[in-house]
């Protein structure tokens, strides 16, 4: 989807938007550090009314990072990158991105200029510019921990991979994206085995097509049992759906318990 | 590379081999579970000297999880595919890998074995019995929990996305593998900016090209610093890069401190 048919669907609340996250980073690859950054892209994403669709972890390599924008920015309406943007060596995020679109890497004065706040010597302060660079026609991610800021190109947003500065740059992109239909859920716990109402349970999902039904089991207190979860965009399916599940819970002798998720 | 490849390299510790991970699930993509299963799976595979190149996360959609198996078995040297094996609808990995593999889906009796241990219900078994069906020719994965196995085809290992069952099937995997060099690493944190060790930080990394050296700023206790780390296969390049990485903080007025990761 282009830029401008983005803008033609903006408000129409009903059609849905897609994402896909790109994690960048050889620290997630050797199990280094524990991604969080999808699972919060997720949920601010989807509360927002982008759906992400897919996520890819690569490492540090740039042919594999030009390679997966460029396929990414073409089947999603948005993709979102972590990591990558520090002062290092190992920071190749933005030049890759240039690549990717076959632009200029260039200064961008609105960074330098943040980045210049802090003083330092002239050394440190070559490093630290290295920041500053964006490919040409970018445009900025604020970033509200005062560091230096992320930025756009067309529909690939680039951001940090420390959590803490991912989602500050990405509260201030709230209102500022294309939005479209926002999936809801409802989720009813029992302390049943999944086998249980498996039948019933394809049976819901047959009756409500335009819905997602979901099983989740898991074993807690020293008991099974199974968390099922209905996603979708109209709340009256969704309702209607989720009574369905409370009922079939009923039926095979458990006790529908109403989960936060 | 082929099984019959894989089994002349086994031994030969100089060489990589390589895998990806599949995450299989809905529940990952929309933000209500937190994946934990790739941290685990890059530790446990990188220790035995299987080395996780990628992961893919992707929904519960037949064609999405046909066609990334078949990317991924061509492009690595192990998929590890986790999520989607239970009796549920929305449980489809068995007959995806089935057509990724391009074979009829079958009644495995080893793991109806294990199924029909628990006595239940007619209908309740005949739910459970989906949970042994896999693709024509898969050997098993056994399954120290006590329930249901996994299951291996060619290249491609399926396993559960219950962490606790996922990682106690991937604990019996351990010796079964090709495996190859192990990538070993060193941690070393200096509360110093990244800017101030950057230049010399890259020079080390064009001093040891076979060694992957990266920066890892974090903000703890009040204050910035960040962990370097150097990872490769061969110790005393691993030994000498690290021991160049403490000269530099120590030159740069920092004090050198060895980090567990």
């Amino acid at each position: 989807m282009t830029e401008n048919s983005m803008t033609e669907l903006s408000g129409k609340g009903n059609t849905a938007i897609t994402a896909a996250v790109l994690i960048i980073g050889n620290e997630i690859l050797s199990g280094r550090t524990q991604d969080t950054n999808l699972n919060h892209l997720a949920k601010i994403l989807g509360s927002w009314g982008i759906q992400v669709r897919e996520a890819l972890v690569i490492p540090d390599i740039e042919d594999t990072i030009v390679n997966s924008v460029n396929t990414l920015r073409k089947n999603f309406d948005y993709v979102f990158t972590t990591g990558g943007i520090g002062p290092t060596h190992d920071d190749i995020t933005a030049e890759c991105i240039a690549k990717a679109f076959a632009v200029p890497l260039v200064m961008h004065p609105d960074i330098e200029a943040v980045i210049r706040r802090r003083e330092a010597p002239d050394d440190v302060m070559q490093n630290r510019l290295r920041m500053a660079r964006v490919p040409q026609g970018a445009s900025l991610i604020d970033n509200p921990t005062g560091g230096p800021q992320g930025f756009a190109m067309a529909n690939v947003h680039v951001m940090a991979g420390i959590p803490l500065v991912m989602q500050a740059m990405l509260s201030s992109l709230e209102g500022k994206l294309t939005t479209g239909a926002i999936v809801q859920s409802r989720s009813i716990t029992a302390y049943l085995g999944e086998s249980q109402i498996a039948a019933e349970l394809t049976a819901i999902q047959e009756r409500f097509a335009d819905l997602d039904v979901g099983s989740y089991p898991f074993f807690r207190d020293s008991r099974y049992g199974t968390t099922l979860v209905v996603r979708g965009t109209d709340i009256t399916n969704l309702e209607a759906a989720a009574q369905q599940v409370r009922e079939m819970i009923t039926a095979a002798g458990g006790e529908p318990l109403d989960a936060q998720r």
